[in-house]
């Protein structure tokens, strides 16, 4: 851990240059619009360590795996996202001495993430070998408004007279740090540099995705445009254009260059060309400033149904809505084939953009601070990739349309690799069955069972009631060869959480099987014809299963047991492992954790959590004091689900503990991994902590719930939801709490045991 | 499965040429003398399919592995067997044009493998596209004598009067198909061609192994040596001499090469070419030959001791020799650091070259056959590595010189890369301290207790001591996350033979404490302090453990129960499994395999096997038919154990079924990879099949009994062994039995109940 951004209520800074920090802070100040985003590389030449990464939504490569020895289902590739076409690089001569901070001396160094409203700004002075001294200023942001945009303000201002030599280029020559075997991704289609415009098309060697690249640059001294005639060279993948002007002392050059990324994700490739000319055309017919202000209007509209205020503990106020900011540049909801991926678009690393944290994390964020047709998204991406959900399944064995989602996935395809997690970790499934749940009870929007959801979750019960076995032995069905949420154990029978959630999927379609029948009976015979439904034959066999089902529970210690043999393990707590055996993950070997009674993140817990109110108070304590003194957390997923279940039961001390070691996970560098992107799911872990855990916010059933408490540390927190499409803002302090109404109709709350309505515009105290 | 060659009792015999069987045809026809060994490839040039593959013992190579995802106490390379310098290569133009079979019209070839002799013969007559047509007849053998000699004798015929090229070669530049990453591992020292004599020199990559190959060249017409001067010609790791010779039609021109490889496995690097070109120069003043029958002279002297003679059944009689020579020529004791790489030198599959197969499976073919003197070299090959397994224990988590022998070795550094197999599959350590009782029990030398055997059994005591552990709630000693035998299960707790032989072990490990303080106290006092051991609180830790531990047992079928949870699984013989569902492992995901109830090689009828003697005849009838009906037998280990029980409970039919599944393996490539190399450790099974298995063979406290039965479908069969330093043959048919003496001492033969003397050189009828 290493405290190194400064602390601000609204933005990350960086005070003074260390490069042995920029991959980090390359990850930390990334910026985004959830269709694209990029880390944030210096524009200008730098010749120390950084990871250039840009990102386009949608577009991956097909790596090939990397295994030890093959196993039958086995992927034949691995999904990646990868880096592309970099379009905000410029290289800079000041007479002739290439601009590079690594080789210069730097005078001031400054940048900041403006959170508030989505861009990055950097100033520094730096001394050249040459003895001049020069000011960069450059502003960079991704626009909320036209998801292809994007643009860089650049000034640079010498303090004596001198010859600037600019090149700007678009390069996508570029490599990916994790690639399996390190080949380059991207072919070469076309490239173009005419007068003050450069276009670069590329095509992924596998998949043929395309992208094309254009830049419309301008150079300004102070107000007035500068017409220069550039110069261009050539390079494979690559354009460019090279301007020289000559500076007075003082005198500041502006370069603004305004880019477009367009894929054949979105658009036909034979128009791409057309449309990415257009799209610039029409885009730098205005000024940097006024797009900018645009999307800056559209990110403080964000903030005011998705901020969380902190009071007293401003380091605690940042990191809350560093995480927020993450979380919405990553994903709006814009296209349902976009998910979230693990590090967003601030890095490579991990294959795949989708894994079940989607529905157990971060679903629950927009669900609470988004239009609900944001979140529905998320939902209609599962939707769309249900046929290769079911040949997923068939590959391991399964008929009859059951569908296994995968653990990892770009396009619906499984891209994991280890057998442990890919044939076994299956409780994923119930995850995206739970989802459709949490949707409906948020929403109310029923119609969604019939438009897909009830065909997602059929999928989802013919898997689980093949994967069960009838064990003639003790009479009772049985799960075996399962992984859970704690993937410190593998391969385990019987895991409570995997099996109990497989339940609640079976009764949950049959449930929506009576709802579909009495509500939408055309749809819902297409449906039965569409997906060849028994389902008097198949309802019975769930019911079954959900009342013979083998649920493994301790009789001494009264809890769930996490699966077959946990109790016949060495029980020792955490508390008592010397520090120097920790992070197990990385002091022990693997089948020393395996066989531990340690657990990596939630797993009996998790079940808890998602069926909370199946559950009496005291199984919830019992569970929890039995658990949380097992459980390592080496997983940054792990601690919200804590922090959740501390605060439900009143362990407010607990839950501030278990909140404080996400929430600035990437800022302070927790994991020593940050220069590789950031924990973008886990974010939504540490919102969640503050707005279900310490606010107990919940929506049943279309209603709002609220038990808030207060840590000790701070003064007070408030934060805003958008609740039936009102904005609402909860207030906390050690005095009480109050509700505002923001929005344009009365919203009813439970307040602990009252019941209260809220009239617009209005504000209750309690 | 495929009848390609040509049944014969002493040889193996390929009549006619098919390109697409060559690849097989080179490992059925591989050549060796258990310190090098060589694949059947063609000397003359092949553009056809073809694995080249020349093996030296003892060198290797430490590939880079190959992992998904990186976990804790993985190794860090893969010990490789590789391909070394070709030394049997010709080059040969008839008219300037090459002789290649691929590229010609092939009349007839004859290829033969004579076992009883040791060598590889072949003849051929082929007729080139310019029309001339030669007579080629080939031999070529590793002398059983001098273990770094090799030699060829080569003819050739051409029907009318041309111009023949020959270019002798010595060949290091050769590739590893088996590399992860596509290199190459040698490097070029020196080469050498003078005259007659070519010598290359060459180093490994890593590990600075240095191989020397010296080949001297003799051309002859008809008796006549030809004088010819040749030319050379330069390429890396490569040396050549070519010859031109004109030959009149139906005259014979020989080559003959004698080759020594020298590698600094077994001499100083400064001293290797010396050594080379010394021997090389004494072994070519005899010739081809006097060599050759003197190797042969030394091969039938093996057969003396180790033969199987069947009646009635000429193809199990190839076969059973096939699986014979195949063990001697890939072991012969010549180095305690040899061992038995699964695929001997046929093949460069499978990293290492040592498994548990060594001391489960081989040794006691070692036993039966041979001097102890050459078994006692696979104990001292594992004595010599226990530093490395109790480094390897520590890189676990183990302390206190306890030792965890690794999967897969060739140096005594794990090298294989599951985590399931490496860390898991612990039974090893077992199979490795049972070989040193199975050794003493066969030749009564207790001395190699105190010489090095207790050292190895104490470190394995020490490693189950610690792997267990104690469950509170149930208060008795569990072992959890191990692999047993049956690796279609991973991961699971408490296996029952992991468990029962950790047990036997610790108790050998206290017997054989008693023992040395009583018959070697001052060697034993050095052992002690050499290993710190504390011999009153550790044998007590070993009883305590013994008496506590875990031992699942299913009262209702009254059998072991092969792990917790087995009893829970879908219990549904493999005869249900329709024939399109198996192989499993081909036809089912893995996740599947797990789960099923389906047992790949014996697991707790392995425990049955080893310590037969502390089960009553009950015990093994039920475990056996319990579990033989699980048992898919994909392992070519598998067989041979159930071959075994099922005689001795006689279950007659069914040891001879078992028997008929690894006997001709290979021969008639029954897993389809034959290509790669043959199996040779199961080869050892398919021996003890008969031995152990129909003859009930057992040599116990250094007595001989015998329990004999001859399959129905044989008229009888004859073996022969080595027992207290006497050969002994035991013939069976279905009137009786006779055993011969051909030793210089009386032997006392225990036969079902009777207790028999034999004199030297009697034969007693029974």
């Amino acid at each position: 851990m290493i405290k190194y951004f400064k602390a601000d209520p609204w933005k990350v800074i960086e005070e003074g240059f260390n490069p042995e920090m920029n991959e980090i802070a390359e990850s930390v100040f990334s910026i985004g619009n959830g269709m694209m985003g990029q880390r944030a590389n210096l524009e200008e030449s730098y010749s120390g360590k950084s990871l250039q990464g840009t990102y386009v939504g949608g577009v991956y490569y097909p790596d090939k795996t990397r295994v030890g020895w093959w196993k039958n289902g086995y992927p034949e590739y691995f999904a990646k996202v990868i880096n592309s076409t970099y379009w905000s690089g410029l290289r800079i001569w000041i007479n002739k001495e290439l601009v590079d901070i690594q080789e210069a001396t730097v005078n001031s160094f400054y940048r900041e993430l403006d959170m508030h409203n989505g861009l990055l700004y950097r100033k520094c002075n730096i001394t050249l070998k040459n003895g001049i001294s020069v000011d960069i200023e450059s502003t960079r942001f991704y626009s909320l408004i036209n998801k292809e945009y994007s643009a860089l303000r650049y000034k640079i201002t010498p303090n004596t007279a001198c010859e600037i030599k600019i090149e700007n280029y678009v390069d996508a020559d570029v490599s990916n740090k994790d690639s399996n075997y390190d080949e380059k991704f991207w072919e070469e289609i076309k490239q173009e540099s005419t007068e003050n415009k450069l276009f670069v098309t590329v095509k992924t060697k596998k998949l043929n995705w395309h992208l094309c690249t254009g830049v419309k640059f301008f150079l300004f001294s102070g107000d007035d445009e500068i017409s220069s005639i550039p110069t261009h060279s050539q390079h494979p993948k690559f354009a460019n254009s090279i301007y020289t002007v000559n500076a007075n002392g003082g005198q500041t050059i502006t370069a603004v260059k305004h880019a477009i990324s367009a894929s054949s994700f979105h658009h036909p490739i034979e128009s791409l060309e057309l449309h990415t000319k257009k799209t610039l055309e029409k885009m730098a017919a205005s000024t940097f400033e006024s797009h900018l202000d645009m999307s800056a209007k559209a990110w403080q509209e964000k903030w005011k149904s998705s901020d969380v205020e902190i009071e007293g503990d401003v380091e605690a106020q940042q990191a809350v809505r560093f995480n927020i900011y993450q979380l919405n540049q990553t994903y709006c909801g814009d296209d349902p084939r976009l998910n979230i991926g693990p590090k967003g678009y601030t890095g490579e690393k991990y294959g795949g953009s989708t894994y079940w944290d989607t529905e157990a994390y971060c679903l629950p964020f927009y669900l609470a601070t988004s239009d609900p047709a944001i979140s529905k998204q998320l939902l209609v991406y599962r939707y769309k990739q249900l046929d290769k959900a079911i040949e997923n399944a068939e590959k391991l064995g399964f008929k009859n349309g059951a569908a296994l989602y995968p653990m990892v996935t770009m396009n619906g395809e499984e891209c994991h690799n280890e057998w442990e997690i890919t044939f076994e970790e299956i409780h994923r499934n119930g995850a995206i069955a739970y989802a459709i749940h949490n949707y409906i009870e948020h929403t109310g929007d029923k119609a969604y069972l019939a438009e897909g959801g009830f065909e997602v979750l059929l999928g989802i019960a013919r898997f689980w009631s093949q994967r069960v076995h009838w064990s003639q032995n003790f009479g009772r069905y049985e799960m075996h060869g399962v992984t859970g949420p704690n993937e410190y154990e593998n391969n385990v029978n019987n895991n409570w959480y995997t099996s109990y959630i497989a339940c609640w999927c079976m009764m949950y379609a049959a449930e929506s099987v009576e709802y579909l029948q009495s509500n939408y009976p055309s749809e819902f015979s297409n449906i039965i014809k569409k997906t060849n439904f028994n389902i008097g034959m198949e309802t019975e066999k769930w019911n079954h299963i959900n009342e013979n089902m083998y649920l493994p529970y301790d009789e001494n210690q009264k809890v769930f047991v996490q699966h077959d043999g946990f109790m016949n393990k060495e029980l020792i707590p955490c508390d008592e492992l010397a520090p120097s055996e920790r992070p197990i993950n990385q002091k022990w070997s693997w089948d020393r954790i395996l066989r531990s009674v340690y657990i990596k993140q939630a797993d009996v817990l998790q079940g808890l959590y998602f069926f909370e109110d199946q559950f009496d108070m005291n199984t919830h304590k019992r569970n929890f004091e039995f658990y949380e003194q097992f459980t390592v957390h080496e997983s940054s997923l792990s601690p919200c689900v804590h922090s959740i279940l501390a605060a439900k039961i009143g362990f407010t001390e607990k839950a501030y503990e278990m909140y404080l070691r996400t929430a600035r996970l990437d800022l302070d560098n927790y994991n020593n991994d940050t220069e590789d992107g950031l924990h973008i799911t886990s974010m939504a872990g540490s919102y969640l902590s503050i707005v279900q855990g310490f606010g107990g916010l919940r929506i049943k059933n279309q209603s709002l719930y609220l038990d808030p408490h207060c840590p000790e540390q701070w003064h007070g927190y408030k934060f805003r939801i958008l609740f039936k499409n009102s904005p609402v803002s909860i207030s906390v302090n050690h005095s009480g709490t109050s509700v505002q109404n923001h929005g344009e109709s009365e919203i009813e709350v439970h307040f602990k045991q009252q019941r209260i309505l809220i009239k617009a515009g209005g504000v209750v105290n309690l």
